[in-house]
């Protein structure tokens, strides 16, 4: 749909792919963070969940913002970009905390962790994808005078 | 994502299928949106930008509700889906008016009218399909006492 | 904001009442759900988390929608401001249920009792003045083809 | 609401502050981006209507992580921050470059020139307020490793 815009914006390609990014890191988030709801578990989930929600709230927002090619304000997208970035790489950390203490506390329980461990991955992988994603846009951009 | 979630609701096909409808939904429609707002045009764009974002924001919302699977509320879901159904068809509705008048206006001008139709007939299109994804998953549950 | 629009829709004056109630709402339910992730408690509190951020969300698109003065579809206000009273009802019997619940368990804890007991309290008058909001436009609104 | 969590972060007057800041400034951003629309004007709004939106969604964004006090993470905080700032500054310019352009353009409908600088006035007061109370609170928090 983007490419059809009458004034498309330089670098589409790039915006084109983390648009898509976003969308699967803040579905895949969210879909998490109520996963963890859910569990009977005795480890502390309430970081995971925290940076799920956030990273998904966070990543719904540069998807918007990158959806509008028109007039493009180049400080608003760098700043939406890197706090995407760190979203992205809390929620992939926190993620990976909690699938370990998980994982450790269900040591006997092969099925548990096998769920919980694909689950986990693709939620981790789906966050990095969109942290890359948003850092190839970040190089691709020119610098600003702040930076 | 979903179908790793530890205890799926009902109708998991559904679901996965309508979020998936939300999503690409919501993306057009913003884009849309967007790109009437570059135009020259001397046609009336307002109801078709507003209809647009309308239904973006409602998508995004059936999105995020179906994306938590724990303890379903299925009077919240189905007046969701309703909601859906209706910001889709009016957005549809509003893009074929729109495409109608603007291509009537161009009508010497063949570049600009292949553009056009290429573009909102993408827009019916995901318009229609998440609409129809709606009215499935409504079809699938069980009827609510106030139906 | 909303009455210095160039053209005002009709119901004004229950719009503007509505956006704010939908924004306090939204803020509280978010908020409320947060909170709830912290507990030490044995009650399952899945069911009111998960209500809370339905009734987020939902009230952010019915006050993004009202917002919007332009063109207004009122087949589209009436199915937003149905799935806002459905969403606002459920997250206020989940957080009623749940502070029973809550307060069952700690009956002995004065202190534990008063600060759940106030934090539910609130939430629940928000989405029950949110929900009442929501019916005034509705009842103000000339009924629909379909209804 | 938030005063009543049962783990408040720290910096929680801030944090209160900035929420109403960023409900007034996303609710005005998006009624200002649907006024704008309606316009007969000959003056292009695009770059107005579009950091109106952007700046709608990113302070969206801002009050909903705010809204969560639980484990709070500080790089993800500051970054949401700064993006906020960058949003409601370009938002500001955009609205105050589109009222002179209006303005002049009218400059005989002295009705109109009141109407549209009382719109913008209000506009441009959110986004700086809400600027400020982002600025307050990053000044408040400890300074990052990045910084």
């Amino acid at each position: 749909m983007l490419s059809t815009h009458p004034r498309p914006s330089d670098r589409l390609d790039e915006a084109v792919a983390l648009v898509d990014s976003t969308f699967a890191c803040e579905q895949c988030c969210r879909s998490c963070a109520d996963a963890r709801l859910t569990g009977d578990s005795d480890v502390d989930l309430t970081a995971c969940v925290r940076t799920n929600l956030d990273s998904a709230d966070v990543c719904a927002t540069t998807g918007r913002v990158l959806s509008r090619q028109t007039r493009p304000d180049d400080a608003v997208l760098r700043a939406q970009l890197r706090a995407c970035v760190a979203a992205c790489v809390a929620a992939c950390v926190a993620a990976c905390d909690a699938c370990a203490d998980e994982c450790e506390e269900h040591a006997d329980e092969h099925e548990h962790s096998r769920v919980c461990m694909e689950r986990c991955r693709v939620c981790m992988e789906r966050c990095r994808e969109c942290a890359d994603a948003c850092r190839a846009l970040l190089e691709a951009m020119p610098r600003g005078a702040a930076d």
